[in-house]
């Protein structure tokens, strides 16, 4: 099945880019098995992304953010900000877990290929940070959390939470008290954002 | 150099164990390897440890106990609760920079060893909760701190700061931000454990 350069966009070529990775792991895909997956010669790919390594950034950029643009609408939800956190940190959890387990190899391309992508994942983890921040601001408007620095809040929220969204700690998801010990955190970073009552 | 078997003590041959874990990693070191370090029959080391596997898991322990012995002087320090929990945390996170810094090989061979010894490791992060569960019950005893079940607050404050001692996130703690970064995280669990003023 050929293509003509004029109708490949940058999408399908990432839709293939992801299925050669996950058919020959980072170490060995390349450009033109990505080229041939979609019939074209490699400099049409070229032409979208002008090297190998902008072409594995922009799809693992794309896979990171199916992972956090769900969580945007969390964020934002018309519900008090303590509810959104929780439905938030849970639903990153059980995204990635999903993930692991209904397509492991896929799971484990990408992860490999993010520990070379620093830049990729900093600015992926800046995303996540800021939504939290929205929360926490939105719980700071509404007289429900008591933050000086809801961005600093973000970020250490996110970072209190990395036993459960980080892919190293995988194989400790299947502990059977994992949203237990969630719920533990989660309570005790609650009680360090909410208002206390004025003396 | 032949020694005798009497004069055999197991903390000599976990020092060999050590020495050849760090020499032939985990995949090739064998008890064998440790007998001849030590100019010993493999039946000498065998009457100490049963089995390749025992070897193994107490030259861990040992490894992990070299990290939460000295930590116990500080949950039971003669000071406020709260300098005590950022003295332990901040300690914890430098001794593995520490160790990761001086001596890279023998950090990589035991975090290796430990993701195949989960027992192990398990055993370890316990009794670290366990002296974060101190630190909060005598936090809560001095009025310092106000908590329903320590023992669940030690078990949430270590999984909350597990990207600031869990060896999977070696490659982050170079960061120039990582102490910012281990006060901010302290900061929120702290405004969580105090004590509320009364209404």
């Amino acid at each position: 099945m050929s293509t003509e350069p004029g109708t490949l966009s940058a999408e399908r070529i990432l839709d293939a880019a992801e299925e050669v990775l996950r058919r020959f792991g980072p170490a060995k895909a390349t450009v033109l098995d990505v080229a041939r997956a979609l019939g074209v010669s490699h400099g049409s790919v070229y032409r979208h992304f002008p090297s190998k390594a902008a072409l594995r950034s922009a799809v693992t950029e794309r896979w990171l953010a199916r992972m956090s643009t769900p969580l945007a609408d969390v964020a934002t939800a018309d519900e008090p900000a303590a509810e959104r956190l929780r439905r938030w940190l849970f639903e990153l959890n059980r995204s990635k877990r999903r993930i692991a387990r209904e397509d492991p190899e896929l799971f484990d391309t990408f992860n490999l290929l993010a520990t070379q992508l620093e830049d990729v994942v900093a600015a992926h983890l800046e995303v996540l940070a800021g939504q939290l921040a929205v929360i926490i601001a939105d719980g700071v408007a509404a007289g429900e959390f008591d933050v000086a620095d809801p961005a600093l809040a973000g970020r250490a929220v996110l970072q209190a939470t990395t036993r459960f969204h980080h892919p190293a700690h995988l194989t400790e998801w299947a502990e059977p008290v994992l949203e237990d010990d969630l719920a533990a955190v989660l309570a005790l970073l609650l009680d360090g954002l909410r208002v206390r009552p004025a003396n």
